[in-house]
């Protein structure tokens, strides 16, 4: 595996390392409808990105770092 | 400015160096309705956080990363 650290310049390093390397800007749309609820990752790691599957729980644990995920719900009709 | 830089140790370094510090996972939650659009960030450094303000523009720039935001969208109920 790769382990060349990248460096963080106090403004922040590399984020991604792995997601859609090859793409200038990883920008995600998606369209929820009534009753929906998804995960969406944030930590650049989940094997399901856009959507979450914990890897951040493992992150957090070896760097220290404290990322979670975002739960958008979308509430059914009548629940609104 | 503290500069001081967290090495990446191959699987990742700190994402978060920013937004809520003190807590041990910043996980967030979100309830949208029909016609709601939201542009969410995902680079840990929005002076809006959750939301998207464009800090991953700079942040790429600078970094070389290639991060943006998630853009979720509910249609309009005649739009589903």
């Amino acid at each position: 595996m790769d382990a060349s650290p990248s460096i963080r310049l106090g403004g922040g390093g590399e984020i991604n390392s792995k997601i859609e390397l090859d793409s200038p800007k990883v920008a995600t749309t998606d369209k929820l409808v009534s009753g929906d609820k998804k995960v969406y990752c944030r930590c650049w790691l989940s094997g399901t990105f856009p959507l979450c599957d914990a890897s951040h729980v493992a992150h957090n644990k070896e760097t220290g770092d404290n990322v979670g995920p975002l739960i958008v719900s979308v509430p059914k009709a009548e629940e609104e």
